[in-house]
């Protein structure tokens, strides 16, 4: 029995419902906001516990149930793979018609909150949360809210006020709530870096359709039509200000529970609406798409003198692992001037552990190079300079010795999916399930696959992971010029090796009628993992041109062998 | 000013509605049926007119403007592209609030009402429809109900006990109204000839929960759970059972407003419910496919001898024209003892009539092969023999004469997609909006497309177009075992030429996680318009396959001449 189990007899609730997120509901969660990592010690991203007053059930998917079993107290959680049984079939099994389930409404979203109302009637909203109280924030460090930065238009491409312009015809209430941070700073032009991974500045906004804008956060902002409060005042905001609001758009999947309550004691009428942001931030500028290629250019310089770095160390048995390996990559990154922070946690991972499709290795884990298989490693940077910006994320698989017939013949049916979708054309209005099959298909006409989507988009030096648009079997978002995705096709062979292919790409107008990708990644393929009698004359041509595509742009940074290696390898492969 | 305006005058109502259906809201109107083409004249099949006291609006779809421009009387029809505006936008503009719109309820879905009842209050429901009243049924023929037969299980592959086994969990209320007679058909192991082209009885049914069934038809049936009564009597019967049926289960998209107004009246509860037929008859049994074998051997070998016909017709300079040609093809047809008759018009258009997709052949338009061009025809038939059923449904494109390099390199664009698709393995639970771009990317990549699906779900004895399955950018049903849908990319060069190669295909398990399409139909592609250069490999090997599978099938059926044309020209090619 845990505390919070004596917290739930004491007060007499039944259940109590702790999602790993923050009231912002981002990726990447500031320390002191880890409450699940806290108080049972799990580290992966998704989880959700619901405590009862005996037992404990800790929800996850299918990539983390391994390490939940490592990482948890088996006595204390039961541990349920949501593909099998999700929270909501849960709680409608389990809270029975007398009892009562407490949540935390900062952080529910409105939206899950009116699922779970369907079939739970009890529900206590608390105003603390039990597990800040209980342990006190023993653990918690001192927070600073970073200093923001402002982005000159040369780097954002368009202004706020053109960017307001872009958002107010779909404002009809008085005022529009903006929960997302990301959303904020990318309408401000400014970043910060209050967040791991996304170099953001925390904060919560109400858009007025006049214009104005009333920001909350924990800094001043240089902006004549902005109106700052702290952070901490938002809560308390509208019942001061109730003549200025009488109706409110807000988007019910983006907005905590707290929020709402306030609106619906305040009597404030509000309506949903998908952040119309989302849909604008999507589509990328020319500035946007420039720097992107810019930041590509510089992430790729880094990734191909790594690999340089780690065939010339095998060679000369130097001995490699996970976490050196992808400490290199890091210095390889850190050498220029522009690069910030990773854009997310490096997957760096050998052998049977690259089969586990969301690695972090760690000091218990971590695997020498010391046998002829595949290593896999995914990894990106966010890189902020004088005129540029931009978010990049690449995966490269590589042999070390030997490879097998096996792995060549993976390799290249994931490559020939990756090139099949780089190089199609698309009519316009095609949407990202169209488009996934062309990716699996090889793989699929030798019955394999991949458990998860093709492509992703990514922000412009925001988050890596960018709604709304995708390439997966559920996407129906329109695909439309200027969006950037990942093209990220893969084949795990669990207990052996796995393999991914991923570079990003810009979508462009091939003519009137057609779409086609740009790549922007500029990191090769590797050649001794290619069955070239698979591949066919398109799918060489296009091979053969993006190398000499790479070599044309990065040459200038390499040194002379590193050079020399590059075409011999890469251009006369 | 027509009689139909005068009849608004007169009863001051200020619109009439009138879709080109019948009460079963099916594909194909027995002529006494059509309404339409009575009083315009107008022969396509998607058509809706909306008659005013001085103005009539006519709507219909992209493949039909230009052939209702040619037979209506442009003086009394406005014609509207329902792309630019669809009927419920036009009588949300145009229907003013106190404005009468008069509706033939027997014509109308109760689905479609319910959109028009969010726009329009006053919705005059008729007892008569004015087309009859006014016209007094001068041209209607005596309508004689075919005598219906009955499917031996060995042809149907389930009984009638086991089909109502599969139905009966899906039903909670008192009973389920089935109005759709292909469903009814299906259930009943019963066949007709009340419509052309669809082998099947009118009828409606009632479907009680303890598995007893009321039909409504003019005919008897042999079967002791059925109660047959007149079909005249459908929409009284409920009056006159209303002990019987408290709750009631329907379609709300089949079910025409008609009934559901008797079942308000008598505060009949009715919910709705996709009928569950539509998904259980989609996935044929063993019996059904090995039918639709025996059937498309059958067919081959009619559409064989024709393409054998056809080349030596040419090549003696027999004069051939589209009407000659269909006639021919049909004559094959009907050389074979099963054959009942095509199972929809055929499609017979040379050069720049095919790339009109839904032509028709007639007197006026009818083109002789008089030039080097290509020819497209899309036929299929209705067979029904001792031991089997089956539906067909084949288009081909042949070289007459000399082909152009641009026919050759569409063709083989067209015939990479078709096998692209024909070879496909594809996981479990796939969607045919999945794999639609694999038969379009080849296209897609020299920036060219095709508008309209890639393939339909077919009917085993029964409609040739039969949902819920297909393959298109929209169809979401999961693809599974059994179900036999059609593959046919096409390739449209207005003024010109079209292209379209269709195949029907069976969905089989390919292994524990891969499903994979078995190819039912047996026609031979055209060597000479294929440019080989562009075929890898594994279409090659597709197509040898799928040539050699033909011959070891058909050659029994064969003359001697035939058969060495064959191997000369498709094995040896």
């Amino acid at each position: 029995m845990n505390k919070i189990n004596e917290y739930l007899i004491k007060n007499n609730y039944d259940y109590f419902l702790l999602p790993n997120t923050d009231e912002f509901f981002g990726e990447y969660l500031h320390p002191n906001d880890q409450k699940i990592k806290f108080i049972c010690g799990f580290t992966g991203s998704n989880a959700t516990i619901i405590f009862g007053k005996e037992s404990n059930y800790f929800f996850t998917d299918g990539r983390y149930i391994l390490q939940a079993q490592q990482q948890l107290d088996n006595s204390q959680y039961h541990i349920i793979d949501i593909a099998k049984k999700n929270i909501l079939q849960w709680l409608t099994e389990n809270v029975k018609e007398h009892q009562s389930l407490a949540i935390d409404p900062k952080l529910i979203s409105k939206n899950f909150c009116k699922k779970i109302s369907t079939n739970i009637e009890k529900i206590i909203y608390l105003t603390n949360n039990p597990i800040d109280q209980i342990y006190n924030n023993t653990q918690q460090i001192v927070r600073n809210y970073s200093k923001s930065y402002e982005l000159p238009k040369a780097i954002s491409g368009a202004s706020f006020q053109e960017k307001i312009n872009m958002i107010l015809p779909k404002i009809s209430a008085d005022a529009m709530l903006i929960t997302s941070p990301l959303n904020l700073n990318w309408l401000l032009n400014i970043r910060g870096s209050d967040l791991p991974n996304t170099p953001l500045f925390l904060c919560r906004g109400i858009l007025f359709k006049d214009g104005k804008l009333t920001l909350f956060a924990n800094q001043s902002i240089n902006n004549s039509q902005v109106e700052v409060l702290p952070l901490a005042k938002f809560y308390e905001y509208f019942s001061q200000n109730i003549d200025k609001i009488s109706s409110l758009q807000l988007d019910f999947n983006q907005c905590n529970l707290a929020t709402t309550l306030v609106l619906d004691k305040l009597k404030i009428d509000y309506t949903h609406l998908d952040d119309p942001i989302d849909g604008i931030k999507t589509i990328k500028n020319f500035a946007e798409i420039n720097g992107a290629k810019n930041a590509h250019l510089h992430d790729g310089v880094a990734v191909v003198k790594f690999l340089y770095w780690l065939e010339n160390s095998w060679q000369n048995n130097i001995e490699i692992d996970e976490i050196s390996a992808q400490e290199k990559l890091l210095s390889f990154r850190k050498n220029n001037d522009h690069f910030i922070e990773n854009s997310f946690e490096t997957i760096s991972a050998f052998a049977e552990n690259g089969a586990i499709i969301h690695y972090k290795s760690q000091s218990d884990t971590n695997k020498k190079f010391n046998k002829n298989s595949l290593y896999l490693i995914d990894s990106g940077g966010q890189y902020f300079g004088k005129n540029f910006m931009g978010t990049t994320d690449i995966t490269r698989t590589l042999a070390i010795g030997s490879p097998t017939h096996d792995m060549i013949e993976n390799y290249t049916l994931v490559l020939k999916g990756h090139i099949n979708l780089a190089r199609v054309k698309f009519p316009k209005g095609s949407t990202g399930s169209q488009l996934d099959a062309l990716a699996r298909v090889h793989l699929w006409n030798c019955q394999k696959d991949y458990q998860h989507g093709t492509g992703h988009g990514v922000g412009s030096f925001l988050s890596v992971h960018e709604g709304p648009c995708g390439i997966s079997r559920y996407n129906n978002h329109a695909l439309a010029k200027g969006m950037i995705l990942s093209n990220e096709p893969g084949f795990y062979l669990e207990n052996h090796y796995g393999i991914r292919l991923e570079n990003l790409m810009v979508v462009d107008e091939f003519d009137d009628n057609f779409m086609c990708f740009e790549t922007l990644s500029l990191v090769p393929f590797e050649p001794n993992l290619i069955d070239f009698r698979m591949i066919t004359y398109p799918e060489q041509k296009w091979l053969a041109n993006y190398h000499l595509d790479i070599i044309n742009k990065i040459s200038d940074y390499l040194n002379c062998q590193e050079k020399e290696w590059f075409v011999k390898k890469y251009i006369f492969l």
